[in-house]
């Protein structure tokens, strides 16, 4: 299984999860920009603006290639001169709706490999109710729990774990939504936990990882698209995109890294919403649907 | 002159400032919050929403103390085992008007003292018109040059090209206004250039910068804040605080920092925006007067 297997399945992946917001969204039709990286290889970022249901998304594929940066090199602990060649591809999808009634849902799947032969997958896909629907959080972690399952037996546990500490807002002691899973550095033939696993396993488990964001989102905008909601319920939504923004730019490794390193602006910030809003120190009103919401914004619930 | 001199102006510029703010809008009135920081010391966070002039803003007074922080410590080349007690005050201002056509604007002046004497003065002032008029930067520039030719011929040339880089958005390859003043490290009695004035010296800039804004800024909303606008530049005026978080949560040092290291949140985030939008790779139309503005937002332009 070669850099272009993944990269071939990647690209099949993103046709098909468009095809499938289209289909469900009835109007929504996605633009794309098929861009190149200065270092080599590049993208084809996918965007929709003003859909039925979807106010604004990107659905994007990449596969960059280049010499290994610097703090890369710094991080994987390889000396200053070895230079080595990489690719790292993947399918990056952010989808912000018009309705608070809906989610803002998030997936990410990657390859990265080097030109020693060293690889690995990561990804991850969590879930940002505007308003926290129980019954959608526990069929999200459910559905993610069963792909994890058929896996290995650690995968849920740790990588829900990773998730509750990955999507969270230090500054405001929140979790971005009720999270879902997040890995990284999922190595083929390592010995030990989740470890133990070939590369085409890892491969075939992303895969699934990747296939259930459809099914699982179109859910969500079929229950919901049709809710009706007040003002108030609209500004509570402008607030919680604004937690988006701040969780996407002052933490998010993903963002600040492809910022820092000369990456494509437009395809990095599709994550940020079309519209949010500030309010000097707002609280909701206690017992309110608001702040029941926040009270679920916490690490650790286990909702599968 | 001790470090209570310096916090007692800082306050009492606060109380000028936001005294010159509420008599030219007319409607604004800032409610204060007082708080106080784990480590010591605290601030008064004094904060507008809905004026008739300004939408939403922020003058805030803080003097936090403590022990250094060991990314500082080790910043400042200090070694892990010299626990020195800081105190860091000053007053941040960051205000967003309702008008497209009244600009944004920031000023910060602190003082920082180490309980080894050693200390230092650091401040910046800048503006971020949405609709660049070149009268309008060039009265800024030459106030602030005026400000800082009376201290040292050094400090405007000097101070503006640090606020060039300072107030600069890479990712986007812009600067976040028409730039102003910037400085750090200000420290008394050091040969060399710009730096062989004494504290009580280097105080005086300081306070000449700080008396400075009310002027200014009242000025500019004097000057503009009757003047009608379009919902087309309503629209950008959205999509330039857009560009403001970006530059707020990505790349400000003192926002990060804050946020890094456990400071009040709604104070740290009051620079933030009412309201911001994105939209997916925009650009303005050629010769329009949004396209004139990206192109005076580059460093290096003389102002004054």
């Amino acid at each position: 299984m070669d850099v272009a297997t993944v990269e071939n399945y990647f690209k099949n992946l993103q046709d098909e999860i468009c095809r499938a917001l289209e289909a469900e969204d009835g109007l929504a039709e996605f633009q794309e920009d098929s861009w190149e990286h200065n270092s080599g290889g590049g993208g084809r970022t996918r965007l929709v603006q003003n859909g039925n249901v979807i106010e604004k998304g990107g659905v994007n594929f990449s596969s960059v290639k280049g010499e290994l940066h610097p703090r890369l090199r710094a991080q994987m602990e390889l000396g200053p001169d070895e230079a080595y060649h990489f690719t790292a591809t993947g399918v990056s999808i952010v989808l912000h709706p018009h309705s608070p009634k809906v989610p803002i849902i998030h997936m990410n799947v990657r390859y990265f490999e080097l030109s020693d032969g060293t690889c690995w997958f990561g990804g991850g896909i969590d879930l940002t109710p505007h308003y926290v629907v129980s019954e959608d959080a526990r069929l999200f972690h459910r559905t993610l729990k069963d792909v994890c399952d058929r896996h290995h037996p650690s995968f849920y546990p740790d990588f829900k774990n990773w998730a509750d500490d990955y999507f969270f807002i230090p500054h405001r002691d929140e979790t971005r939504g009720v999270g879902g899973i997040f890995f990284d550095y999922l190595k083929p033939n390592l010995p030990g936990k989740g470890q133990n696993l070939s590369k085409e396993e890892l491969f075939h488990f992303v895969k699934e990882v990747g296939e259930s964001f459809a099914p699982l989102y179109t859910h969500f905008m079929r229950q919901h698209r049709d809710e009706p909601f007040t003002e108030q319920e609209k500004k509570w939504q402008y607030l919680r995109r604004g937690r988006y923004v701040e969780f996407n730019l002052v933490w998010d490794r993903g963002t600040k890294f492809g910022l820092e390193t000369n990456g494509r602006t437009e395809s990095i910030l599709m994550s940020l919403p079309p519209q949010a809003q500030w309010e000097y120190d707002f609280r909701p009103e206690p017992d309110s649907a608001e702040a029941e919401t926040l009270a679920l914004l916490v690490k650790g619930i286990d909702w599968a």
